[in-house]
Formats: C-alpha cells, structure tokens, sequence
C-alpha cells in the first residue's frame, strides 16, 4: 500500500466506470476492476465513485473484506481528512417504508414461535437481504423438503410419567448445552443487522447454547469471539482454502482462541447457484453493465458467485483429514454428510469425532435428501455393521436443516442424533430484534421442551427414545398425478347454511 | 373473608393497575394482584375497576371461580347495596355486528350436518370464544390429522340383508346409550353460551346420550348433575389436582353424585401452548401491561396458562391407580393413552375397564397420532399379547377427536372401539343454538346412523365388524415433495367451450 | 275417482295451504296433505293453488307421478274447461339469464370431451336440476374418488403392431355393442330436458349403443320402449318394490316389452342424504313451511327423501334371487355390488348373470370405494377361489361412476369388465343439447376409443390384457399430513424474467 | 401443372369460399376443396383469397407444403407479376401488444433456467404457436407427469473426492457430444419463429450438442442439414410413410446427407388428440364453416388433425425393422418405447442400436408413464433377462420428456440412460431468442451440470452410479381422497404476530 496522502478532490475526478475510487475508513481503494467482480453488484459501488462510502460498507461487511479482495496495489494510500464531502445518504421511499415497518414491530412477547420471526424479518429486512437468506438452489425443493420431513414423522408418547422435573440440557462434544441445539453457521449476518454474528454471541452466552462461528461471517473471526463470556463454547465452520498455509493459520488460530470444535463443510467445493438471489441482483446492477457483458458473452452473474467461492478446495479429500488432525487438537466434524456410505467411511477412519447430515441449508444440491432422513439410514447402517448405537458419545450425529419447533428437534434426538443445528430462524431473529430476537427465539424454544417432554413422557433426553416416533414413511417422496383440472372445475363444493342476511344478499 | 360493608365509593377509588376492586355478586374482591394472571387478560378487568363487574363476570366464569382463585385474603367484604352505580355495558360495533348475525342464523331445518355448525358458531360465538374453542397445540397438525385419519379408512359394505329394522344402539360401561357415541368433557362452555354446559345435559337426556362432564367446565359440578333428568347417565372427567384430598373430596363427591364412570385425564400434565388463543389474548390485553412484561423479561401469556393447569399433578404415575381404586367404587378410564405399550399396561394392571384413545383434540402435542390410528395398533397388539377381542365388555376402547359423520363413528366401531367421543361439534351446536342446537346434532346423527347402518348390511352393530372397512392406508403420513412453482406456474391449465357471449366478451 | 265435473271458479278458491287444489291435464286433485311431502318442495306447488299446474308439471314429472302418489279420494273429478283461467307463467331475471345462456351455448363442434357437456350444462340447466343431477352422499368423497381412481391407473402400450384397423364393439349379455359402454339409469331426466330420457334411447340406437331404463326416469317405462328402433336392446334397472305383485307386474311387463337385462338395485335400501340437493331445497321452500316444521321439530326435508323410496323394500336379500328367476327369464345382473364376498356369493348362487360394480355414483354411501377398485378385487378372489377368468362370458362383470375418458373405459377393460356404465355425463349431454348432446358424447368417445387402441396396440379389445395397465397404487387411499401453514406461507415463491415494462411497473 | 400465366385480376375474382384462389411465391393455386383441411383453418386462407399470400404463408410453411399438399391440377401457374395488388397485412391489437412484449424481452442474462424461457415465450410468441406447443393429450396428465416423475426421484451424494476437474461430455451411438442431452424432434418450428429448426442446428453446432431433425419441421430437411458446420452430427426422426417408396427415398436422402441416426418413431401410428390446440382451431375458424360441419355433423376438426397424420403408416410392424436395415447402414433407434417386454423385442431382434423411452411429450396416449418411469424397469428386466448392464455402449437407451434441469438429466443417466432428449425447452428458448436463446439454453445447462457433478461427487458420467439415487418411490402414482370441503373451509389458519400499524388497519 502507498503511504502517500491523497486529496478528497483527486479521489473525486475518479467517478466513472473507467476509473472509480473509492473511500473507505480514510483510505482511498481504487475498484474499477473489481466493479464486475463486486457480489453486491456494481452499481452500488458506482453510486459512490469518487466519494466516500464507508456508511454503506460498513453494514455489509467485514472490516477486512476489502484489504483482502484487492490487490494490494489497488490501495492507494490515506485521503487527506478535510478534503472529502460529506456524503449524504439518500434514503428512497422503499427505504423509508421498510424503516416504517421496522418501527412497527410487534413486540417481542407477541413472538409466539420460531415462524413469526421469519415473517416479520421478511418484512423488515432489506430486500436483497431477505433475498441471500432465504434462497435456495434450483427450484428450492430440498430447502422445503427439510421442514416438510419433519411431519412424516409422529410421536408414539408415554403417559403416567412423573414429569414434574423435564430436563432437556444435554452434552456437545463433551460441553454442555442447555437444550440439544446449537446455531449452526450462516453467512454475512450484517445483511440483517448492523450487529450481524455477534448478536448470536450474546444471546447464546446468556442461555448456555454454544454456537457455530461461520468462515463467511460478516463480523471477523476475532470479533464473534472477543464478544464471547469467558467460558462461553464456541465452534467454528471452516471452508477450507486451497491455500494450505492459509487454512492452516485459520484452523490454528481457531484454536488458539479457545474454539472447541471445527465443523469442516464438505457439502461445497463450489457453492451453489441460488436464482432468488441472483434474480435480485439484476435489479440493483447498473443496467449498462447487463446490456454489455449481454453482448460479450460473458456471464457476470456467474462470475461473481464463483468469486466469492474461488478461495474453497475443489480437491478436498479423505486423505487430507490426516493433515488436519496434524495440525489441530480441536476434534473434527464433517459437516455435509448425506448418505451412509460416507458416514461409514468417516467412523472407519478414526479421524473424527462426529458428522453433521446436512444439506446445507438446501442451498447446494437440490434433491439431496433431508439431514433428518439421512440419520436413520446412517444410525441403521453403522448399527448393523459396526454394531453402534446413537446418540453416541463418541461418534457424534448432527442433524440441521428445516427446524422450527421443539417437537422437530426431539423427533431427529428420538432417532439418535446428539443434538440439531438451527441457522436461518436465528438469523431472522436477530434481523428483526437483536439479540434480544435470538434470546426469546431460544426462550420460545425452552417453553416448547419444557411442554413436550412432558407430553411425551420423557423426563430426560435419553428417555426419548426410536420408540417414541414413527418414522416409517420418512422416505417417502410422493408426487401426486397432476390434477384433472377439467373434472376438478366442473365439481361444485359444498356449501353451509348461510346466514339469513347473507342469503338476502347472494 | 372480612364480614365488613364496604361502600360503592370506597370500591370506586381503587380503579387502576395500583390498586384494583371489583364487584362480583355483592361481594367485593381485591384483584390487585390477580391481574396478570386473568387467563382472558387484564385489560377486561381493568375496564371494571371499581365498578361492578357481574354481568361481563357471570356468561364466562363457574360461580365459584373468584372464590377459588383469590386467596381468601383478597376477599374484602360485602358492598352496601345502594351505593353501587349501575354499570351501563358498552357494546362495540363488532359486538352488534355479531349480535345481528347471530340474530340472522339459519332455521336448525337448514342445519344439514355437523360442518355446518361449526360455520354458523365461528359467525355468532365471540372471536374469544372461537380462538379457545377451535385452538390447538402447535402448528394444528394433530388437531387437523384427527379428522384427516378417518378420511384414510374406506367401506367394504355387503349387501342383501334385511335392513328394514337397523339398531346403532349400544352398552357403553353397561349404560344403554342411544349411540356408539357419547358427549366428551371440553372447557369452558359459557364461553359460547349462557347455559354452558347444561345445554349438553339436557339434549343428552332427550336423546338417551351419556355426557362426560368436564373438570374444567364453566357451570359448577352440582349444576350440571341437578340439571339431569332421574336415571340420566353422566361420567366425569378428571384433571388429578396434586392435592390428592381435594382429588378425593371431588372423586367422591362425583360418586355420591351418580356419577358412573371416572375418566382420568393423563395427556396432559401440563395444558398445552395453543397459539391462535394466546395470539388473541394480545388483543385482549391492556397494551402498557404488554410493553412492561416485555421489558422485565416475564411471559405474562406463558403464566397465565400455567395458572389454569397449575393444579394439575405432573407427577401422575401408573402407581396412582390403586389409590384411585381405593377411594371411588366407579369405574377407572384412563383418558388420552396413545400407544399399544401404555394400553397393554393399563390392561395388566387390572384396575381399569377402558381407554379413551386420544391426543385431546389435538391441544396437547402436535405429531401426536390420530387416536383412530392407535385403536388399530392397540387392537392389534392385545390380540396377539394377551388374546383379546374388540369390541370388548370387560376392556372397552373409545376414540375421539376429528368426528363429524356418523360414517366416522361407524369406522371405529368396526375397528373395534365400543364408543366415539365428540366434543366440539356439541359446544359450536350449542353455541348458536343452545340446547335445540344439541338436540338437532344428535337427530342428524340420527339419520346418518340409520341411512348408513343399512348402505352398509348392518341390522346392528355387532355386524359392524372389521371386514367391513379397509383401514391399510390409516397410519401412511405423507407430505408430497414441494412444489416445482416455476413449472407448475408455467403450466397452463385447460379451458371448456365457451359459451358464444362470453367468447365475445373476452 | 270422482266422475264429477269441476267449476274453475271452485277450484279458485282453494288457494292456500289450508285447501290447495291444482288442475293437471285437465283434472282437479287436492294436494293439501302432499304440500309438504313433494320433493320439489311445497313452494311451487302454492304458486298453482287454485290454479292450471300443468304447464309447470310436464316437464318436470311422468305423466302417471300424481295418480301415482295422491290416495285416489285426492283425485277430485275433471273440470269444466273453458271455466279455468290461463296461467301466465311468469319468467324471472335468473330464468332469463339462465334462457340466454342456453341460447349462446357453444356449437357443438366445439364441445372436445365430456367434461365440456358437464361444463356447459351446469351453465344452462335450472339450478334445481343440477343440484338434483350432481349432488351425491355426505362429503361427496366417494363421489370424486370414482373418477379419481381411474388417475392411479396407468398404461403399458405395446408398440409395432399393425393397427390399421381397431374394433372397440364388443358385446353384452349376448347382445351386441358398438363400444364396451352403455347408459346407465338416471333418475327424473326431464328436469334437464322436455324429452328426458328418450334423448337416451334415440342417440343409443342410431350409435348402436346400449341403454338401461330407470325406474325413476321422468318419462314412463312404455314412452322410452315406444321410442326405441326395431332391435335396439334396452336393459331395465328395478327398485324393487315392498308390494312383490307390483315388482313382478313390473318385471314382467318390462320382459313383454322386449326387455333384454334385469339390473336389480342392491346398494339402495333407502335413497342417500344428498344435501347439495337438499340446501337447495329450503331456497324452494316457502318460508313459512320451514319456520312452522321447525317450532314443530319434525324435519320435512328428511320426510320428502323418505317418500320418494319408501316404495323400496328394505328387506330384498339373497333367497328373493330365486322368486325373480322363477317370474322372469331375463338375466338378472345385480346393480351395487362393492366386495368380493357378495360378488362370490352371488356367482355361486347360480341365479345371476353378472354384476355391477358400483357405488350409485356417490350418492348412497360416502366412503364407499370406486367400482375399478372393487373390480381388482372381484377378479382377483374369483380367479383364485372359482378359477374364473374375465372378461367372463358367463358372469358379466361391469363397472359404473367417475369415468369421462375412453381411458378410463379401456382401463376398466383391461382389468376384467365386460363393459362400463355411463350416467351423469349423458345427462349432462341431453341437458344441453338433447338426443344430438347425446349422440356428439357417442361420436367423441369413438373417436378417443380409435386414438387410444391405436396408441395401446391393442386391434380389438381381447388384446386389452391386464398387462397394459399398472394398477398397483389403486388402493392406496391418502390424505395428506395437514398443510404447515405458517411455515408454507412464509416461503416466497420463486419468479420468472419479467419483461422490462412490467418490471418498470412493478 | 399448368405452365400458363394468370392475371393477378383473374385471381383476384376467386376469393372467396367458393371459388379461393392464392398467389404463394408468384404462382397460383386453387385451395377451394382444401380450405376445411387446412390445419391451421380455412379463416386465414380466406383472408386471402384471390391475393398474395406468400407474406404470411412463409414463416409457418415448409417452402414445399403447399406442392405436396394440394394435388398437381390445383396448380393453376405463374402470376403475371406487375398485376398483383400488395397485399398490406394488417396487425391486430393483440398483435401489436405481443410485438410489444417481444420488445421488452428480458436481457440473456436475466435468463436463469430452461423455466424462464418457456415463461417467456408463452408472453411473446403468438398464442396459435403456443397452443400448439404446449398441448398435450386428452387432460395433459401424462404431459405433466414427465416432469412431475422426477421429482420422486432424490440425490444421494457422495463427499471427500476431487472435483476440480468435472466432466460430463460422453459419446451417443458413437459420437461425442459435449453432454449427455440431445436436441429432440418437434414440429412447425417456424411456428415460434421464422429461422425455425435452422436455430437448433446453429446453436447446437456451437456447443458440440447433437440435433435430430424432424420429419415435421417447418424447414425442409436439406435446409436444417445446408445449416450445419462440417462434422457436426444430426439424427432424424422418421414417421413411416405408407408408401414405402417414399420412406426409402428419405431414409436414403437422410444418410446421404450423413445423417449419423435413424429415430423410427413407434408410439404414433395416429398422431394424438390435443384439445388445447383444437380449442384455438375455433377462435381461428370461419365461423360460416363451423356452423356449416355442424349441421352436416361432419367433425372437420377431426379431418384436420387426421390431414397431417394420414400419411404415417399405422401397420408398421417388428417385421419391418429387417426392411429398413436393408435400406440404410444408419443404426436404427427406435423412438417411443414404454414397457420392458418391447424393449426386450427390440434387443432380442439384433436389428436396433438403441431405444427412446418416451410418451412423444405427453402428447399421444394419456396416462402414458414417463420415459424414466420406464427406463428403471427395462434396466431391471434386461439386466435380469440377459445379463444386460446399462449405461451401454451396444444398446443405447434415452429417455426423453418434461426435462428441465441438469438434475433431471443426472438422475436419467444414474439410472442407466446414455443421453437425454430436450425438445420444448428448446423451442421456446428460440422463440423467443432465436439460436442465442438456444445457446443461453446450453450455457445454463453446462453451467448446471458443472455444479451439479461437483454437488454429486462425480468427476465423470461414469461416476453417476444407480446408488446416488433413491427412486424407490418413483412408480407411485397417488392421487389424494378428494378434499372433504367442508372440514377444510371451517378451519381458519393460524396467523403470525402482526405489525402495529396492520393490527390498527385490520
């Protein structure tokens, strides 16, 4: 990086496509090449060619997000302070009504259940936020397909019980949680909150939940655990980077501060097209751009995705676990694991302590099954072959994916998983509320395990045992012959007694 | 209690969230502190601080309910009489709109079946009292899949038989009822009515039907036995307080009463989270209370359904029955069993002479199965364990929950059960109707009854028997594959002629 | 019958519900005692009193339905001709509107399918004869699932086969058919058209087709005969009837004519509750009736079903089969048959010829299953406990409800039927369009019978074998697990491209 | 045909239904008889009679048509040219407003999956070319169910493998092609736009994709092959002409051309019924015409459909296949295969190198099952039968049918299938885009199958393994018991927590 001082007026003359500087925390980034690159889109970036924009990137990303996207020879140095206008946020009508909405949210005690937080951010969030987290690949039917297995499964519960004293805390990897989820990793939380990850620091502290820090956060590493209690469990999810010695640092120095468990993705080497997102940014792309890469051929759209994800190994392999167990003491998870085959392979190996079957959220390969659906296939087969039991202590089942009530996460303990991950339904609490969202998310939760333990019959969690559950038609993918519209039309429903009135009227 | 009067005047200066006196009857009570508890809210109460509350207090609450919710402390006198100002009760726009619907409700001849009671009551009852009569836990899966279970089992009727005389006639605990059905114990029936539960009482004895009266009901026990004619059949239904001498006193106080048969509640240590009645408590409240609890942390909604069902025992175990067997000579049903493991126990232990199959009308845990399903699994298994036949004397089944055609009822009856339960179908009857209402719900049953007793070759309902229903689809739990949107949208769907005018017109 | 002759001016004055007369083809009856029992209801009736009804009666009943149901005293003698005032009958704006549809119905070349006739005749039919036509038991399950039945079937064509020429006839109870279908009985088919049902027999004997008379058709039994064409073949469907000399009078009449099948009714003790057609009842009804039957709590509307088949014996069982062999020699099939062991019985009592599979369309027992289903069933026990084989010369098996399509028919084939009876989409064909409705629904069931043999590879249907359908999923009778409708609501949809203006719009 | 010149006024005087002259590309031609076969109506004939319709005859027509259509003495000679009026074409309304549409397409890029350009093309394409499209047979059950039947069809990953480097090029009958789809054959490309198949064949020669060419197309054969580059490989698809003579000289034109593969088209020997397209025959219809046929019951819309399909030969017999491999060295595949025992005809005769198991896009036979259906059980029984295992390089089997995503692909040749078929998405992509939007196709799809063999675990086409999916459920055709309305209608959703402002609003 220069050292040299540059005047806010120098910086201005760079306002166009052609050349376009930028500011950001007092230091001026020359970004005219990575206008397309820029996963927010370039118009964005355009908008303040020339000026500063740190009230704008700070929001949305990491403080360090832009020292590492561009070259070093990109940073052009420090602007002289006096120099630079003011830049004045314009806020649109959209803007303004979103804002509205905002101020008229319902109070937190009127937040009956995990659904509610993800209507009300729905509506609060800005759109391309909403857009990022809600998104799924293709035609989004694993992303449902993982809450709708849930309700294939029933509860066979046990009544004359006393269950005066219900009991749901349980153990992670040995650290205690005070029910049997953790928050598992999501991506750029500042989308939703100025606060982004370390909302869900907080919260988690105060309720003894332990929670997954993601590689893509939008705080930085050190942040999300500077923000932690002493004592407080954290995990980390890594998407290791073909860089070795850069995975390596990451890893170390994870567990140099203290983190507890590394959580390795495996479901990603390339992450996946998400239209819903995608389709959002075209309405924030300077159309100038759309019309010319339209002409050249070159899809941008793609481009862009890939940039975000060109750091991860294509290559990642069995053989690398070694390396890993070489270079950390932190026990290893696989977290992407989706058939029994894998599962199999990782328990023979003896390099890691536990699987998370997952789907990532529905967001990579759509019509992979169900994390839920996975773990009785797996508890099945390492059952009959390696004779293994679960929940089991030493070879740990994660399930996450589509959970939203205390019934799911019993169901997925019921079939032998240690515990559940739950990310989007945070990530929209903490969008709407704060951490206070993610408190009476897990508030809700607890009310919820304290009801149905007791329903059940169970008075702890190894009283929730496969027997509770009917799991049978778990596996079941039904699509139903497509509808007869012409007989369907025709047929005239019922209809009730109508009011006296009412039938003067019709 | 202090004998003291109190003047009218003194009463009124105690009209706020700090100090709150209401009138109830002529006595005077301090609900200062009750406040937060009321399960229909604050905000009702405060609207009769100081005043005389009786005519808001008497449709909605059993006589004694004050009494035995305050503590005896809290009950500060009788007023002076004359210095009492007369309450002029307010009546909302939505109030009168109601009030004229219910004025405009279809002749009964219009009723055609029990659907449409449930329409006519959801446009004339109290949206409060809708919400808590039509709420169930969770996200109403249970509640929905109660009916939706009967929908799965299918008629093998046989044909040729003399079916001029056809007899649905039964013996129910060894009381004669006039159908395979009696009438369940469901909360709170002045909610919808006046006469609350009486109105079931006094159909029940025109039609020879049996009612099980509620613990929780709004008309004390004694009305609700006064109210039957000599020789009529009443059960009862118990939530076992922990206090097990007022358990005692009530069981045996039921006995001396007539009461002949005792249905021990116990799926529901604790009364469920029904959010459609929690969300419409938030209407109900005075919003500065909302804004408060919210800030101190404190679920206001959760405490005041912990205070209804606070005096129900979470320590209930199998062990208990022998007590119960020792103080009440009646009959011993456990009411809300749901898998074959907890109805053989129940069989085994001797002491009871049936089960009512049930999830509570859905209210209590969401994914529990429909209890037409258990009754399969239960007949199925004490078959094969201990070599029993259903419909049996000795060990009867009954089912409830989702009943709404004598079709369902004959459904179980030939799985084996000896009886169905229906609960809310009578409270909506009532509710629009009051006691004709209940009469006229057992005439179209009635009619149902006859007409399909004969469809099916059954003169009675020992030839309803198993070969007469394919119920292989009972316990199939699918949730089809989510929908592919973007090529279901592109579909278009196909067209009819048009008639020639509007061709022209489109 | 009196033989004396009536003044208008007497008849005039009993024109009330005290003393109603009504003048028919001349003669006077006193219908004050029928007023509430006539199923078009009593309303209508009270428009004529005093008055000439027989503009209004044509159309709707059998020349010979009021001496039929009026006691012979109510017949009061003829009246003097020229004494009775004219009745203008007078149009309503919904009659109009109806009237200028039926003007504007399609051509009907552009009627494609069956589905258009049922499309358009709900258009342009009274409402009371769709109601009547279209309505059927309970929920009207059994009802849809006839047709949806047919829609878990599906084809196995064979390819490479020369099929120049395809030979859809095939023959019935020894009588020749150009299609494997025939008319089934419908009731009351002049409420759709002036000529009910000899639109039927016309249509049926220019197409070679086979037609089945009712006992309820609107036309009597001597009118339908009289229109038939030298040859034609009519089968005859019997109620039968308490008084055994008026069933055999009947029956042997219906031989004399030249009757070639006796399909005696076995699912009809006591004709369905149909409440589409009831609710549409009470609109005909004079209000007055209805608040008067009401206060006097005895329900007409139940009383009116109960009169129309109150001649049918709900005693007919399995030794009359012998009574009807020795009074006739036609063959007798039974009409209604829904399990094997009544099929089987009926095949070893040596006495019938074959059997219909049916539910009376839905409108007898809801619940019931679909005739196709059944049909597996039939054939399957009949194969292996009697070796039989079908299609069976000797033991005709045929199939009735829900079909719409030649695909549904050839299904039917594939599977054992001799040949599938057709009712409602007739009715609806005659409704609209009278004989020519008919006889278009004829000419497009050809030309779908010629496609589709062609595209299966069967020349004739001896080559419609089993192994052309997969019938497996027949039996499966699913409802789905209740919708999660806060989770399904939450989820946004996915969109399309939009075009740039209605993306500049939106 | 005549030789002699005619005067555009002579022409001019026959214009109109009794005497219909037309100019096509300067010459004369009476289409008088023609007129009611005329597949797309006689309406648009008239509109020109005695003019010149060359303008709006070419971009729908084979420059041929109307010389192999109209017999040699309708060939009335050359116009004079400078006597013929223009004929100006007038543009409807709804025309304009679809030129519009067209106009304010969505960029390429917007573009994000094969649902986008059907969504698109329904918009912008003239609604004759989409009904003609997108229809299907009879209810279109068949045509949906293609895509609906992958959909029960669900991905079972695998993880830890090295997916840098992803391949999914393979090799049909011995050609490479740069994935494993194909372009199929459909008809009247001209129909959607005026460059027809010829788009087909420049995008495919772009992207290495292999193009069968239709006996239908709108361009004639040698114009689709003039349009290929040197070495790319095109396929034919061949309906058999009754005159074998003509089939000899096409088949031996085609491999003359070089022509790689001969697809016989075996699952239409009567091409289907598809009302949609019929429906939008009337809106084009003279109406004197349809009255006309309507009195004389002469069904012209019949005759149409039959018109186009007359010359396909419906005695096509296994026989023939010996003749055609005398004809032509070309593999023969044959083209609409549906169940294992023909499949099994086909490899046993040792004449064909290949199958299509196909249902013609839904549009023949309904309640046809999909091509995947299919392609599970010819893989089970020919791998039973004779050992037979598939992908195989000696007997190819393709599937074609309601294709979308690159999974549908995946999971094709998971089970077995060398390539897939894309017919429609094809043709709507150039509809509305030309040969670009075909190339965008293929782009979207590459970029599809990159990620989605990375998703997968699989470096190469042979790693996608029977055991990466789960299709257990994929012959299970469920239609659901039809809803029961009334329960459905009473219940009332749960609703979430509500903004403060709504809550005021409501």
């Amino acid at each position: 990086m220069s050292s040299e001082r540059i005047s806010g007026k120098t910086v201005a003359q760079h306002n166009s496509r052609e050349s376009c500087w930028i500011i950001v925390h007092g230091k001026v980034y020359d970004v005219t090449e990575f206008l397309d690159e820029h996963p927010g889109g370039s118009k964005i970036i355009l908008k303040y060619a020339g000026k500063d924009a740190t009230q704008e990137y700070d929001p949305i990303h990491p403080p360090d997000a832009i020292t590492t996207n561009l070259p070093p020879e990109k940073h052009l140095g420090e602007v002289e302070p006096d120099t630079v206008e003011k830049v004045v946020v314009e806020i649109t009508d959209e803007e303004k009504a979103r804002q509205e909405r905002m101020a008229n949210r319902p109070s937190l005690e009127e937040v009956l259940n995990l659904h509610d937080f993800e209507n009300i951010s729905k509506q609060v969030m800005p759109e391309k936020a909403w857009a990022y987290y809600s998104s799924a690949a293709d035609d989004e039917i694993t992303n449902r397909e993982n809450h709708a297995a849930f309700h294939r499964i029933w509860f066979r519960p046990r009544i004359l019980r006393d269950v005066t004293r219900v009991d749901w805390t349980t153990s992670i990897l040995g650290h205690r949680s005070s029910m049997p989820v953790y928050i598992t990793a999501t991506a750029l939380g500042k989308l939703g909150h100025p606060d982004g990850e370390i909302n869900l620091t907080r919260a988690a502290a105060k309720h003894g939940v332990i929670q997954m820090i993601p590689t893509l956060a939008s705080c930085s590493f050190d942040e999300i655990v500077d923000a932690a209690q002493p004592g407080q469990v954290q995990f980390f999810q890594l998407y290791v980077n073909k860089d070795r010695e850069i995975t390596k640092k990451i890893v170390q120095h994870a567990e140099a501060r203290g983190v507890k468990g590394l959580f390795i993705t495996v479901d990603a080497p390339q992450l996946g097209r998400r239209e819903k997102d995608m389709r959002m940014k075209f309405e924030a792309e300077d159309p100038s751009v759309v019309s010319a890469s339209g002409s050249d051929g070159v899809d941008r759209s793609q481009g862009a995705a890939r940039a975000i994800s060109s750091f991860i190994d294509t290559a990642l392999q069995w053989d690398d676990l070694k390396w890993f167990k070489s270079i950390t003491k932190m026990p290893l998870i696989l977290k992407g694991v989706q058939c029994w085959e894998d599962a199999l392979e990782a328990y023979d190996s003896g390099l890691v302590a536990g699987l998370v079957l997952s789907n990532h959220g529905g967001r990579q390969l759509d019509f992979a099954r169900s994390g839920i659906e996975v773990l009785v296939e797996v508890v099945a087969h390492l059952k009959e072959k390696r004779g293994l039991t679960f929940p089991n202590e030493k070879f740990q089942l994660f399930v996450d994916g589509g959970v939203r009530r205390a019934t799911d996460v019993l169901k997925a303990v019921a079939l032998g998983a240690t515990a559940v991950g739950i990310g989007r339904p945070f990530l929209y609490a903490f969008s709407a509320y704060g951490s206070e969202g993610v408190e009476r998310a897990i508030q809700l939760l607890n009310a919820e395990f304290e009801m149905n333990m007791r329903l059940l019959g169970a008075r702890t969690l190894k009283e929730v045992v496969p027997e509770m559950v009917d799991a049978s038609n778990l596996s079941t993918h039904i699509v139903a012959v497509p509808g007869d519209n012409l007989y369907n039309n025709n047929y005239e429903s019922m209809i009730y007694a109508k009011l006296k009135e009412s039938k003067a009227k019709l």
